[in-house]
């Protein structure tokens, strides 16, 4: 069997590394090539230690292109506002995109302005673009041309309050999410915040992330649901490479135990493969899900509050597994496939 | 000038080495002497090396005393359910005691005993006993003969919150705060929760405290405030030495920007050494007050949500240097004396 | 095809999660049973959550067993002194064994019974055990019915000093190794030292290990070399999780530049999928190996110092994953099955 | 009594901070001013929260002043190949200094120009310049009026190689020091090497170090013992914020227990207030001198080998402690002033 060519803009950042780990365990994709400003000229596995003997491929400017080799999937995971440019040539000249920036992510283009401060540069393919959660949007992603692929914070938040917000069981108007999220959530690019000394033996907000992806889970809530919540979304930094933990707080309307509660989630997420759900007394943390395309959740309730708890990785589940779990969907391959990594422990 | 005597009960754990590195500096106390039952035998000096030239008494355990000499003030640094018998029996004898267990926080003995699953042997003291924050209860804790040594997060969740409980100004029944704490508040006990390669790298829930402070901190600010209020507290536990870092989240009875919470803040911690209140647009973050006495507050709004950031160094401010500074108001000293250690950085 | 069956002794501690992760993997390989006297009642996936959905056998106490199964081969991780109790029981029933334990690694009884305070109990098996580094002794380990799995810091060391001092080209008496490793190589049990305040923030020396790699390392380089090298071997601990960086310091008979030291090394390990060594100017750290079975070697010379530096990781080709390799070949696999995993980054 | 006055050129970089932390403490000195160019313009509270009420001086740039204010001494923070420039400009002007880089370490222009690959502008002042470290050059640092505070690395080596190599009893030509620091060592410009992401859970070589440090090792040890070493000086980083441990191998030229070599460092440095020789049995680890100005030595021997751990701060007693150290003894003071705090722990 031929096997499915794919390309990927901006390879050599974390989100990249991920994706070619993966990708390169899945049996039915071959990456053609790779892009890299800040590594151009390099062998990827000279970037990448652990790529030897897997990937040999040298990184390229995007500018060493006359125009990118035609593949039947291009993953861009160049940054917000860079993204679409390339993105929307992809689109002009015919390709099928998954992008991990935000810059497809709001159907109000507007909205989007706003929060990045960037002109949207090719509104016309915003109507065309899925929202990445196969979870919630899987019909619409097989067939998509252009998936935005979610924020890592939004990931977690959705799949931990759309059950109970879609039964109408929780107040729209009084949900917190509180994330830890692991420092390769920042970057690879350096910066003072996240120095070794600064960041290490520190905790602290992320006032950025809040602005940025707060709005992105109300569209994606409105969207999946129907209804308008409003999130206190307060997203923090703790000094781990990988992983967010989000608790979130939820008022019932009405008072219900744990074991009610769990229901709907387990109802919700009965046939997902990468949606675990505790059981009774669980709750989660980072290292459940380190490392793995899993999401997995807990839930408590204390008279009308329901705590949920999420873990996730960051770059798996939050960032490349859900890629390739889209890509899956849209090559038309088991979803699951090259993602069944159980993780490492300790 | 003759210096005050003092004791320390347990003083071989993360409390005791800090208390000890505060009193150490201190001009008018003399530790006259110190118990450990795991460390009996060898001095102090040689348990923390870094008390060499500083104090070199010897560690002795409990039982190898007649009776506990007697001092000015005997702080305990006991575990929960141990403390009260030496507590009781040090009362007994006329002592002036800073306990830093629960055993004497609660007002409500049945309270107590459900929460710790342990009988009260001495209740005929817990009237006398005052909670030791001394910006709230500052009065007091003067003329006290025991002190209940507030709980690290108890003490960040409650300075964060009365102002504006105080004032009325919040929802009594929907607030929420969601803790952040470094692994020395857990103690010095070995345990596999805590085991280097099992904490590192992640973040999880900490469950025990939620049930302990909990209730701590709703009896305490329905003492200081005359509201019942009734607080959704989380703590998590993360990968650093010492800090607590919580994020409170209240509700406003009607809208209010910033500044307006702000000057309440402002207003409420005016002449307070240690609380620092942050200016409009700056949120606390973990090493804002490693090492030092200092509680830093930080304000935000957005509609009617109140965002509170409180940070805190759970084993000063949140365990010995509160302690002193409740010393200090015992017996006659200024209230700073040898508080004022600025931190280091990185 | 049949599987060939395996039995795990010891299966909750790091080696015994790392190794189940590697077997999972394993497309000719089924675990059979597995004991664990502090998790026995439990299933694995509850102890480990990773692998859920991959492995749920019950975690069985080894008392719980009439006998132990017969199966194909058996991994031992059970501590010294307490494994060969199990190992010589099983040889005895003719089953096969790696065991990960240093009861069967020396030769010398009486050296081992000095080492590690004990008398062994079955000296009859000690001559038909092979020291299990397959670089080394590979056709041994193919028919052997016992297999010393080596130690973590040994597998480096020797593996960094074999290619030069079988040359004959560095002074035999002068060798030092100087090893930093991460927490996890002390095991699962939960001790002050590796508490996680204690070792945070901290890097020490770590005598015991040293007393007990060190003439582990003599033998074996002896036995593969036929010349008798005096090592020093300082092994540390550092606060990571996973990996051993190792610098060994040698002089060289004459003086001899980088590149003909590299060349020496690239000979010795040319056929060797495990062992990679670096390019002239390049030299290995943690990040590396990390999660993978290679070992990394880089050299470099100043006057009559060769300076030579080796990543492994601890836990794979320090431990379980050289007990793989070690498998495949006593059972016929391919030597590399199931090892190929190329590591997570970051 | 009249304070001196002191200002700073750098001063929001690490060693800037720790310099002013221990400033502040010193009842003899007073800052009068202070550089930063990244920070020019805001208070020095704002860019360190822990200064706070201690001190509320503005960050200016250099370029800010016409002339630097005449003061009784000057602390350069500067970097490599900046720092001469001003340095040379304060002596023209007839200023005492203390300069923390490495221009005005070397006897040698020559050799100081190949390693820093850059021209020499003030060399006339090299002769004039006194090596900083008051256990070896007390006398002379008194009297001088430029003062070259040493490396980090190079005061850990060469405390724990001068005794041994002045009393002729180590060869000179095999001395190996394998050091460990932490991050901080690295300063606090960001780059990819000290990215949260990559730091963390790693372990790398550094070989910038190795080479300027090297030299400075070797020429400083010639001028204190008369006797040229040969030093092969390996510096490794580690994750953690603080601190050098530093394993240290002689051969001595003929057997010695370690009660005897132990002696020879106590008499060394017998009265010195801030070098701290371990007993018997015991070697240092990081937490023994952490956030001291105490360089705390082990030594143990094997055969000919006799190991030398070294344990200090690399910011305190590598860096601004051991700079106040010299500050002190310059302008009059007792020398440990200001020094005594004796750490944190955890």
């Amino acid at each position: 069997m031929t096997k499915k060519s794919v390309g990927i803009l901006g390879a050599t950042g974390y989100t990249g590394a991920e994706l070619l780990r993966i990708l390169i365990g899945h049996p039915g994709v071959s990456v053609e090539w790779l892009t890299s400003e800040k590594f151009a000229g390099l062998k990827i596995s000279d970037v990448f230690h652990g790529l030897r003997g897997f990937c040999e491929l040298e990184c390229r400017s995007i500018s060493s292109f006359k125009t990118l080799p035609a593949v039947d999937l291009v993953f861009s995971c160049l940054p917000h506002g860079t993204a679409m440019h390339f993105t929307g040539r992809l689109l002009d000249e015919g390709a099928r995109v998954i992008d991990f920036s935000a810059d497809f992510r709001f159907k109000d283009a507007a909205l989007y302005e706003s929060l990045y401060r960037a002109k949207h540069r090719h509104p016309q393919y915003i109507d065309d673009a899925v929202y990445g959660i196969p979870e919630i949007f899987r019909d619409d992603i097989r067939g998509a041309r252009l998936v935005a692929n979610p924020g890592c914070y939004a990931t977690g938040v959705i799949l931990g309050v759309l059950p109970l917000l879609r039964e109408g069981l929780v107040d729209e108007t009084s949900i917190i999410a509180d994330a830890k999220s692991g420092e390769s959530g920042a970057g690879r690019a350096p910066s003072l915040d996240h120095h070794f000394p600064e960041s290490n033996e520190n905790a602290s907000l992320n006032p950025g992330a809040a602005s940025h992806q707060g709005p992105e889970i109300e569209e994606v809530l409105y969207s999946a649901s129907g209804r308008a919540a409003v999130i206190t979304f307060v997203p923090h930094n703790i000094p781990v490479n990988r992983g967010i933990l989000t608790t979130i707080y939820t008022r019932l309307k009405s008072k219900a135990g744990t074991a009610s509660v769990l229901k709907i989630f387990e109802d919700f997420y009965r046939d997902e493969p990468f949606v675990r759900v505790c059981s009774e007394g669980k709750l989660p943390d980072i290292k459940d899900t380190r490392y793995t395309n899993s999401c997995s959740i807990g839930v408590t309730t204390n008279g009308d509050v329901a705590l949920t708890v999420v873990s996730l990785d960051n770059l798996v589940k939050g960032a490349s597994g859900q890629a390739v779990q889209n890509m899956n969907l849209m090559l038309g391959f088991p979803e699951a496939e090259a993602l069944g990594f159980q993780g490492m422990f300790p």
